[in-house]
């Protein structure tokens, strides 16, 4: 398997598609898939298929294609699906809300280990399984229980500060839903924005 | 300029990024950027960003760079954001008011011109400037209005259903959070997916 630094971020997004796509062949009783339907399924030509897996030592046979069971492991191991990464959720409005009621954080392997806002009503109740503690409580939750990903479902002013105060007490990566750009020096871990505008101007583009 | 369906997907997400980056520099008053800032600022190389540009006939001059405000219009016009596409938020619940309240519709140059739910408590309140109609009324509004898209933010297992219903309607496209797939031979207009996990997984892997 090559150096993690080495596969381009192009990649790794085609291979959490093929994740999603797979677990979807799975759950319907597809045993195996040849690169060319999968290639048909995710509107990309066989021989790239073959290219991205092969990045990672490819997992296919010819004339047989790929076990979908097989795969689908070996493609959670390269994306650390399995390796029980925690969550907090910063920010229990509407969007939060709909995270945690809606969202399958198990499905990407994630367990949502607690959840802050501000609001005085929220605090105490509990959404899609989890109590809402005052914001308060986050950073000697995330200094005593160490969650891997902080998820930024806060408003866009006082993303930067809390930011800023969780890399300190000690968060892995950031799953960023606000527009603000996190991508400053103090910032020290990795950052994935969510753009919702970019997805509805490629639809834009597609009318 | 090529004929858009010779244009990858990939370059059309670029082109959305390139735009959003473009209007945050506007906004810091950068009047003209080279490919070589664009290309750190977006984490790409200055070759890829000039070559993604040529596929529209490129609009940079060689020692100068390229005009800030001519780049955004340019793109702008590529990806349809001129055209005043209309669009109706179909469920408003959590995510629903997440998007009415907070997603900036206008930068995509997008107008919601309605909403819609089934719940008695949210109907006839007004969310992000925009009254929440029954369900009942979307078929004859969309049959009126002809709006270009309609958001779908309603539960997965009413979506295909309502998409149907819409695509009959004369709707244009879809932008889709539910997890349903609209890949149908009945849905036949374009359908963007906003696939959260894809996302969530390629920071797992960056963790």
């Amino acid at each position: 398997m090559p150096n993690k630094k080495d596969v381009s971020t192009a990649v790794v997004h085609r291979l959490a598609r093929y994740y999603r796509c797979l677990l979807d062949m799975k759950n319907r009783g597809v045993g195996r898939v040849s690169s060319k339907i999968l290639a048909e399924v995710m509107g990309l030509t066989a021989s790239q298929i073959r290219q991205d897996l092969n990045c990672f030592g490819g997992f296919g046979q010819q004339g047989y294609g790929y076990n979908v069971d097989n795969l689908i492991h070996e493609i959670a191991v390269i994306l650390n699906l399995d390796k029980g990464h925690t969550a907090v959720v910063v920010g229990a409005g509407n969007l939060g809300h709909a995270l945690l009621n809606n969202f399958n954080f198990a499905r990407a392997g994630v367990r949502v280990a607690g959840a802050f806002d501000t609001d005085p009503k929220l605090i105490g109740t509990v959404v899609g399984g989890v109590t809402i503690r005052a914001i308060g409580e986050l950073e000697p939750f995330v200094q005593s229980y160490r969650p891997d990903i902080a998820v930024l479902t806060l408003p866009r002013i006082h993303a930067v500060p809390v930011a800023e105060l969780l890399c300190q007490a000690g968060i892995r990566g950031f799953w960023n839903f606000t527009s603000a750009d996190l991508s400053l020096p103090s910032i020290t871990v990795p950052v994935e924005n969510v753009h919702f505008s970019e997805s509805l101007m490629t639809l834009s583009y597609r009318l």
